[in-house]
């Protein structure tokens, strides 16, 4: 069993080594989800870096609802969810409807939803499920070394990069390649209030993975546009359209907004550009409070940033940059 | 005794109140600093608004101490400061001696330590001590009420403004006077990290003057212009040149850029320009730290951002917009 191995059949061009094994720690397959004596253990992202906690989901429900919950993100239900079809179908379930109760427990990730679509095809058509699961894991590996190659492309020696947010394997990668072939590479964080996504994912992740990072509040990357030190703005992206507009995390719109202001270019990654969304379909969530105590006050909590396509330079997808 | 009893010389054309009638009841004079038994004792700031704690400094030496570990920040050191250098007269104590260990306490604050050498000079030439200080608030308080007046006209009806940090006299009663005077406006706070001066003060000091206002985190104020829900960009400054360079708390930099992209205008209020001072002289203090609990992460955090000349649209003096 690769997937239980947290192995992977891809192998990258650097040094032979998977894209997992270049990945940071956390990221890597076994520490997303994993399964053991029949139950789908999920690591627990609102928790990390200081803990480590693994929820044990024994049912396809308990699944969902640690998915919904936010147990895990960004590309996290993804694989946790293709462990949980796994399960069910070990457990001889229907998986149609498995597939179901899965896709809407996240209901906005699109991926997800697509990947569990496609895998149910393949079970149905007689493929087996094992195998259907694992070529899946597979497509994302190599997706994901693909899209890398291109976001290493982009990266000179000696760039200062700003993020945003948690911009996961696709940056990891492209960054941790850059290292590999020896370029200078310093990464500016963006705590990312909030929730601190910069603070407890981003900035430990690329610590782990040996590259030159710094902590800065979300106010800050201008500043350090200003003072020359930024070369490239690269974040993920929530949405991707093909008119190059990009929707994600809060914040990304105004340091856009300076790099544009400073001569520098701003590239997203994205697993797949969406063709049949439009920028005036773009429905916005926006949440009351932050969840934490406050004093008081009335507290707005905008989740994302439309970024138009004037701001942004490129779109980093598995085709090439758009 | 004006100066013990928070009351000023001063009134304003609204309602006949004085400015300190005006202002969030944390910034009125008896709120920042006090005389009781021959002690001073300064409102903490750094833990309100949770906590009321009054530090009592029972000489110049404590009162110096109490200035340099930023018990009270932004206008309060020049007030906590005249009423040390008046205990100091009543102690029979050398007074250039006390004006000199006030003014070390935070070098980078000119205000003060011009105030204090202006009240020191009329003191030798003859003045009370009581009056001279007396006089010296008094000023300040015509200075706030006339600078106010300019910022209250550059308010309109049904304006957002957005803020940043912990703006003080200038801005609170600029928008107070606007409200008094039938206007609707709201303001967007941005909390400030990492020390919170926008959660901590600046949303409380509103909320205490019956203001809508909104608490956001610090990469926001962006995402607002292009809702088209931000219609001003206010904020105070650390320091403002004669070729209109602004300094002040980082994050002011982004929001004027974004504002900038958004054709909103940046204001921002000075109490003095800096004459003297050039572009190419600021020197940026850099801390490592934030002096909160990491992990392990390396932390940048630069004070202040510069605005270069071309971002700002001008800024509010007591002669006028510059």
């Amino acid at each position: 069993m690769r997937i239980l191995s947290g192995g992977s059949a891809m192998t990258t061009s650097i040094s032979g080594r998977s894209v997992d094994d270049l990945l940071p720690p956390f990221l890597r397959h076994g520490a997303i989800a994993y399964m053991k004596g029949g139950s789908l253990f999920i690591r627990d992202r609102r928790r990390l870096p200081l803990e480590i906690v693994d929820v044990e989901c024994r049912s396809t429900e308990e699944a969902a609802a640690a998915i919904k919950a936010m147990v895990t993100q960004g590309g996290g239900p993804l694989e946790a969810a293709l462990l949980s079809l796994l399960l069910a179908s070990r457990r001889g379930e229907d998986l149609e409807r498995a597939a179901s109760l899965l896709s809407a427990a996240r209901p906005t990730n699109s991926t997800m939803r697509r990947t569990l679509a496609a895998v149910l095809r393949d079970i149905k058509g007689g493929k087996d499920p094992e195998e259907a699961v694992s070529e899946a894991f597979a497509y994302y590996d190599a997706l994901y070394d693909a899209i890398s190659d291109i976001g290493e492309s982009l990266i000179e020696d000696g760039d200062g990069i700003l993020t945003r947010c948690f911009p996961e394997h696709t940056f990891m990668l492209s960054v941790r390649k850059a290292k590999e072939k020896g370029k200078d590479v310093k990464v500016f964080v963006p705590e990312t209030r909030p929730y601190l996504q910069g603070a407890k994912l981003t900035e430990p992740s690329l610590r782990a993975m040996g590259i030159e990072c710094y902590l800065i509040t979300d106010g800050m990357g201008a500043h350090y546009m200003a003072e020359g030190r930024v070369q490239k703005f690269m974040t993920a992206s929530d949405l991707a359209l093909s008119d190059r507009t990009v929707v994600n995390k809060t914040g990304t719109l105004s340091d856009a907004i300076a790099a544009r202001w400073h001569g520098i270019p701003y590239y997203a990654f994205s697993l797949s550009i969406d063709k049949e969304a439009s920028r005036e379909g773009i429905v916005l969530e926006e949440r009351d409070g932050w969840g934490e105590k406050g004093y008081g006050s009335k507290m707005l909590y905008p989740l994302f940033d439309v970024i138009p396509s004037e701001l942004v330079t490129g779109i980093i997808t598995k085709e090439g940059i758009i």
